[in-house]
């Protein structure tokens, strides 16, 4: 289906139209979404560098026409990358509205451990039932379990096939989307009629075009929480300085909001965003002249933030193909420790303490959505497609858009420029 | 300043231009945005409800030209009505932006509970800095206190006009904005120069236009946990029936989302949608069986539903001109009691607990952006001016837009359709 | 077993005496406690109102003798009264060393919805499993479910006599305890050859000899958030009450802990404690003073609290034998409202918010040591007998001694004194 | 004042009694404290390792007579050492004490970062006010400030009798209360009447004799907090382990009681206890056995635990003369890491986020009650005298006895054996 620049693929031509099972009695009203509606992508206007022609996005929803017999579904769900806040409320909201649709108790696996948990001879796929999935969304992590990193893509198919699964949902972020494409892709070139359906899981929110990922807010809300520590000890001692990494390898944004929401930090230092430690506009120079206003202050650093500075050169690739990072945090604390030796430095790193949390409520709704409208995707056709939110609208996205690469914080933007002007925090380069 | 059906009023032609004392250096690249700027209102097409002509909206932001010396700014700030998470942060955000500006210290006026404390005998304005509102955001309620009904314009445009105040500041919902709309017009038939700047407040989400007020996230997550408390109570009980009564006068907001967070709600009844008890499309009969298949079922009701089953006919009005409503919570428990006597049924009310927490991380960026560009609204010359939030971008909106008439569930929009789905709720009428 | 006063029933005469599964290995050094210990009761001396000849009760803990075989114990555990914060983590850990001693999967009962539950005709035991309790501890409530009044003793022994049953464990009040002693008395009378062991719940903490009941510090967390919150309400009112009604009918402990620890309540109402509301030394007038002094007042006030005020006379009791209370919350909101008729008067009755939260980290250890000695009480053969806390040793005692009346909180006493002294609250009578 | 071995020293001789300004009105009851009660401290009989004469200690509380005139009363107040949850709980209760007793406006004294802040020439006393106080419970840390290490006894006996001060509290560790004690004697021996009186303080409950000390339990809950984390993060990855590490240099208690209450954890290192990683009996070939069975595995490590294991022989100790540990969790991890290549393992170090948070309800009474006790022990004469919580009775203790040695888990006592027997721990040596 075209929309303007972001059309999303579809199998419809192997497959045959029928009418929802939802009437208009229970889905009444904002009931169903017609494949015309779309939202549009860009809202800023009279800005020479806003777009000329905004791009048009398809609306999410329920269609009033399906393209798969809810009787014969088998449904895959699998959940990649890193823990996020609100994954099991999305396994919870695609296991419900499959039910809802009428798919066959039995016949919602959920994928063990990653994509490679299609074809694993020691952990088989559970199956999912209203039952098995009822409160699972208090819990943080996912039921299903997760990995990182590759996995053979001919072997997936393989067992879609031979389970005959028509519909997988694909819970990742950049890495688990572009699995997620190349799996259409084989699917297509074996000629297997099985949709491939994402939901876009960062929590580092460095997704293309969409508003926020899920599990974010909850994210800065735990965030937050590690700052407002730091300001607690630093204030509590001697010309004290705090200190708290967060994560964020290539994106700062989880650093650029808990800043911003805390009320509390100084300095705040992002991948995207270069500075130097030392000279006149240097990080020291500056923190000097807070602790002699303030008495204390409190440094926020992403986990990506200030390679150049840290390395002496590129430190080569993970497995996953991540360029290997070194451990600003520590290096940091030596840094100032060296700089301030009559200070107090206390260095904080929450971890996975930041991912691990329950949903909140506003991600708790934000994640049932996306659900829902994936397993709508799903039964409309689409293919290679992902659910999202842009302007506050649900829209479908082709997987191609979203993974081209990961979002950054503009150091130009809006949102860099509020943080700063909020703590007042100059250049340091 | 023209916009598309969204004017903001302005009163530039009183004041002398000057340039903004941020320089391109300390509010770099995001930094100005010019009063040519504008967000597109409604982002829906291809849908026969959607609007022909979309409405442009003004957008927020700092402006490169100000309208007021800030050597010669003297600011009052009010907030008016209920409590609401996130009052602190406003406040805490105009004062330290107005400071940013270079507002003198001493010219920042902190209004005692509401309008009438401009004119007060005896709880004179107290004078804010950046000391007195350090860490004030991290309590609930307001440090300036505030209050419901009406006050005397004269009296207060006197005051404003002895002190000298060329910026007032109305935190306040529907009705507080109609005040501070009337205060404007009241200083312009005085030939006043002060410019009345809105910051919508309404716990209860209830504000046209914008995509959701300050506080209302926060009010849900606490509203939630209510709910989650009702559905132990229900489960740990002999056909259990917990009872929930959540705020929402004229508008089910808070509940219709608290029940789609908390996935542990059977029946929502909101304002908006009639129902009605006995019969068989009636909540008994619904209740009787959700009782039998799950053992226990937890209902939650907004403070305003079901008015017309509950009295014989209008209560009349309050003195804020507020309707007087029936106390339906009490009512349904000895209803729902009366139905199922063998039932335990308990009922919570978690009333001001909802509101009079501090606001979380995503409601604290948010009343911090807000506070903000209020604040540039104020510079540039705005007046009867209201800062908001229209698809996920800042913008300006004219008081008049926002305060018509409070806005409602959609019972056929897609929130309220969303979470009958959920929920598998059938219609009780 | 005689223990000074203390002595506690068993029933080893009709049963075989064998060693312990636990051997010196995996229960090492604190392992065994023999039935000679003992611990002081009355550890104050010098005080004439102390005790001449202190009492020794029965020192908790694993035998190296045991009464039972483990592969012949069928256990059944019952849950009696109102919800509070650790019944599952209880109900854990009583499953867990069940099955650690070596009971056979599939012998552990779990009795549905209280003592009724034994001979429901819908509501049959539930097998309890390590598997089927694994993180119930997170939840709050009783997996079991849970009621209130009284129970047919006999058809209750004639299930546990065709079902084998020779341990049941009673978590339960002052009333659910009572129970417990009268069915080990049927049982005796029947000559059947069961335990029963208590462990004492009470929310409100009313259990004779005991250092506190487990759940009790969780409430008084939930209990101050409500105190808070009437804080915040109050101070950003104009000459703002708020009232705060906690649990309490008969006894003031939540009351007058969580306004100890809150550090914002004026006035503290208990049922030990007469007051009158008006004249020189009323409340009335005394929050008239507190409202002159800081603006604004808190009123905490527990549920049995001025019931002579409210009524004329006795009400008479209802079903399970309670007197039947008027409700004091808003009689007291309405006298307050007409006494101040300027001051913005905010009622908060947190009611169940306050005891269906999970245990806090305190309780959770607390509910696993009693859970784990009422199972080390039932293998050594005790009958009729209670766990507890005393002087912070964990100990036994019989059902008889907790059971006489509820405590209360003493007026002359070092608790009550220290929250008046910490508040200034001066006699209202 | 003798006590059984535990006797009090005071500096009454110097000083005049005189009536206690409270009246039975106001302290009516449980009021006064005569000094000749005591509280039992060993209460366990029958127990051949049970102490034959049990110590008795002076009972704590308000005296009717007491030995500083109010109005002549200068008190200071000083925290030392690493933060705590409740500090500014025991300010704040010092401070309203004080003024109940009638000490004058101004003199009252917070004493900045520690015991140096008695003589800095940049950081002076602050005068503390109710006022000034009022809230700062609410917040973590400490609003004196603190710091480690040593001070200049002389410099302070000379700046307390240049400032008049007659009373001195001491809130701080082991450290603390033996700089304390060695403060009173140089006050002695310069002839200087003041008395100093200490609260003792440690998270990591290593204080003798006392039940627990203050914040104890809510960095308990804290820690919890990060197992329930490490939990999810284990089960959520394939064959994952979650680690943890707490605080607790030379006593395990915070890992013991968290990982008791977590109900989540396998293996459990403190350093108590010995344990060897490999061979059969060590900790890889337990958590071999445990991933097999239940997939995954969490590790609680305390950071003095297997400092023997970890490297060669003594590093030495740091500049306040603690020993210097190597750092236990990132070499777990890394020995984990290399016996499971398979496993994804996870490590979590909470570090400050378990001491910078507030007090929770429990804590919060406790702090009160134990500022007040300093209080009255310090008008009532004592001298180099402790407040305490002995069999859940407040009491006063010589400061000497307290400060022998730091308690450690006892690795044959009932709780290190409760927590094994929970969760199945073998030897690991």
């Amino acid at each position: 289906v075209e929309a303007g620049g972001l059309a999303c693929p579809d199998i419809r031509e192997k497959l045959s139209p029928t009418r929802s099972p939802f009437s208009t009695h229970n889905n009444l009203g904002g009931g169903f979404v017609s494949d015309e509606e779309r939202i549009v992508v860009s809202v800023v206007r009279g800005n020479s560098s806003a777009e000329e022609e905004p791009a048009l996005a398809l609306r999410a929803g329920a269609r009033e026409t399906i393209y798969f017999d809810p009787k014969r579904v088998t449904a895959a769900i699998v959940t990649c990358g890193g823990l996020c806040p609100g994954l099991n409320d999305v396994v919870h909201g695609i296991v419900n509205k499959l039910f809802d649709y009428g798919v066959r108790e039995g016949n919602v696996l959920g994928i063990r451990y990653g994509f490679r948990g299609f074809y694993s001879k020691t952990d088989k796929p559970m199956s999912l039932t209203r039952q098995s999935v009822d409160g699972i969304q208090l819990r943080g992590g996912t039921i299903l379990g997760t990995s990182r990193g590759g996995a053979d893509l001919r072997r997936i198919v393989q067992k879609i096939d031979m389970w005959g699964v028509n519909m997988v949902f694909v819970v990742g972020g950049n890495g688990g989307n572009a699995g997620a494409a190349a799996l259409q892709r084989e699917l297509r070139l074996n000629d297997v009629d099985c949709v491939v359906i994402g939901v876009p899981k960062s929590i580092d929110n460095d997704i293309n075009i969409i508003d926020k990922t899920f599990g974010f807010d909850t994210a800065v809300e735990e965030a937050q929480r590690a700052l407002l520590a730091a300001k607690v000890e630093a204030s509590s001692a001697y010309r004290g300085i705090g200190i708290v990494k967060l994560m964020g390898r290539q994106s700062g944004f989880i650093a650029m909001q808990a800043s911003m929401a805390s009320g509390s930090v100084d300095v705040c230092l992002i991948p995207e965003v270069r500075f130097e430690l030392d000279g006149d506009r240097g990080v020291v120079s500056y923190v000097s002249r807070v602790l002699e206003n303030k008495g204390h202050a409190v440094v926020c650093v992403a986990e990506g933030a200030g390679q150049d500075v840290l390395s002496d050169g590129p430190n080569g690739v993970d497995a996953s193909g991540n360029p290997k990072l070194e451990d600003v945090g520590p290096w940091l604390k030596a840094e100032l420790k060296k700089a301030f030796p009559d200070s107090d430095v206390k260095y904080i790193d929450p971890s996975y303490l930041v991912r691990s949390t329950p949903a909140n409520a506003g991600d708790r709704i934000y994640c049932k959505v996306l659900a829902h409208n994936a397993v709508h995707a799903a039964f409309s056709g689409y293919a290679a497609t992902t659910v999202g939110l842009v302007n506050s609208h649900h829209v479908y996205l082709p997987m191609s858009a979203v993974v081209r690469s990961p979002r950054t914080v503009d150091p130009r933007g809006k949102s860099w420029n509020r943080l700063r002007a909020s703590i007042g925090q100059p250049d340091f380069f």
